[in-house]
């Protein structure tokens, strides 16, 4: 059993109605991980009774800062239709709600597919070096990481970049079979992009998070425990907020999900 | 008042409770316009007596299918910060729900500030025709779009085309100045990018839609009823889904919203 999996552990004590704990091998310097935090989220529908269907679109809203220890998570069917399940989520804390989510799960069928955003052309995993852990952060130790183009700034030089884009070879660690719960939390693993357009490492958090799963259960299966492609890139940052946008490719050039983020910063 | 404004029209009931109605000017085949039913969601947020701030983002689950008459919309503050709001909605008719959101809104502040997607070069809207009216579909005349490479196929020859990117200049008809009800709305004015990859006008439809929002009550003021420049690209299709990401500029360049749906299409 690995991190993952312990972190995504949830223990059902009604319908619809778990309990999970915050991992400390994904802690954030306060907090978990948003990442882990979706996950988890996503968990509660995987593991709810009456789910039909995998993984379409997951949106979830960090609304208050999570305690170390113990959560509710409640997930509730708002609809089911013949083909696609919405769903409710909320993880609370001491009766309050720190994270509501929504979700989509769907019957997939193999149907005309096409890959329209390529993945690109970048250096293989194996050619590039592990990117060191960061002394104050446990989460990153999580993740086997090999970075393209997008190294930590180290320096608050105020020297503006003109992209804020950024590349990754990134899998768990250890290597685990790839879910719709890791790609969730896989989605949310770049540094802000503020950090690398401005050039300053001022505090930010993450608001809001959008999933859009293309790969199939069949597709997760094939890609296994291989690295990802990610890439994140900024579109706009204005009046104290910009987003993110994310593409997750597995190494044959599927895409396997979409992600886009709403992120606070300070000025 | 506009087509617009009547559609946004929302009788209070209780606190976060109101009834609305659908509007025959915003019509689809079947159903409302998507699109007016995101604003309409988002105006329930924006009539709450309780809200604080500006719509930051906006996610809006299309459970089922909405009948033409009347809805109940449902707003309701999960968690109130200092600073930011996050909302929980639903439109029910006959006490089920048909559209379930979330929504966050927020105090925003003028601090450093960036566009990074620019906008295109492409011909000015008034060197380009405005779109023809569809017979059987009402709600495209509620809006002015001046299609610049993106024509509606006509002929499903299935002749694939290599890029699903779509761009029109668009704004309300009759022309509105621009709040964030009406900018949700335009998120949603693209036909399914299916029909222009495939080339195959394919039945399709919303699943889920979110759109960040880029723009302060100050910058939509400024921007005014002017045409907006709106860009849509689906990255992948797999499974009988596909995204569409869109981003919507004003003339002079400012990056307003960025969204991203899911589509269902049938085979």
């Amino acid at each position: 059993m690995t991190p993952l999996d312990e972190a995504l552990r949830l223990e059902a004590l009604a319908e619809g109605r778990f309990r999970g704990h915050t991992h400390p091998g994904y802690a954030n310097m306060v907090g978990p991980f948003g990442g882990i935090t979706a996950a988890q989220a996503l968990a509660a529908v995987m593991q709810h009774p009456a789910r039909i269907g995998e993984p379409l679109t997951l949106t979830v809203n960090y609304c208050a800062a999570m305690a170390d220890g113990g959560f509710d998570a409640i997930a509730q069917a708002v609809k089911t239709n013949r083909t696609t399940q919405h769903w409710w989520v909320e993880l609370r804390q001491d009766g309050r709600t720190v994270t509501s989510a929504t979700a989509v799960t769907a019957l997939r069928r193999q149907v005309w597919q096409r890959v329209e955003h390529q993945m690109p052309v970048v250096p293989a995993p194996e050619t590039l070096a592990r990117a060191p852990s960061l002394r104050f952060v446990e989460w990153p130790r999580r993740y086997e990481m090999r970075v393209i183009d997008d190294p930590l700034p180290l320096v608050d030089d105020d020297t503006e970049h003109p992209s804020s884009r950024g590349r990754m070879w990134v899998r768990d660690d250890p290597p685990r079979p790839l879910d719709a719960c890791a790609l969730a939390a896989i989605c949310d693993v770049f540094f802000p992009r503020i950090w690398r357009r401005r050039a300053r490492k001022t505090p930010a958090g993450t608001v809001s998070m959008t999933v859009c799963f293309h790969a199939d259960a069949a597709l997760l299966a094939a890609t296994g425990s291989s690295p990802l492609l990610a890439q994140a890139q900024a579109q706009a940052f204005r009046c104290g907020f910009f987003d993110q946008a994310v593409q997750v490719w597995n190494r044959e050039g599927e895409l396997l999900a979409t992600s886009q983020q709403v992120v606070y910063h300070k000025a």
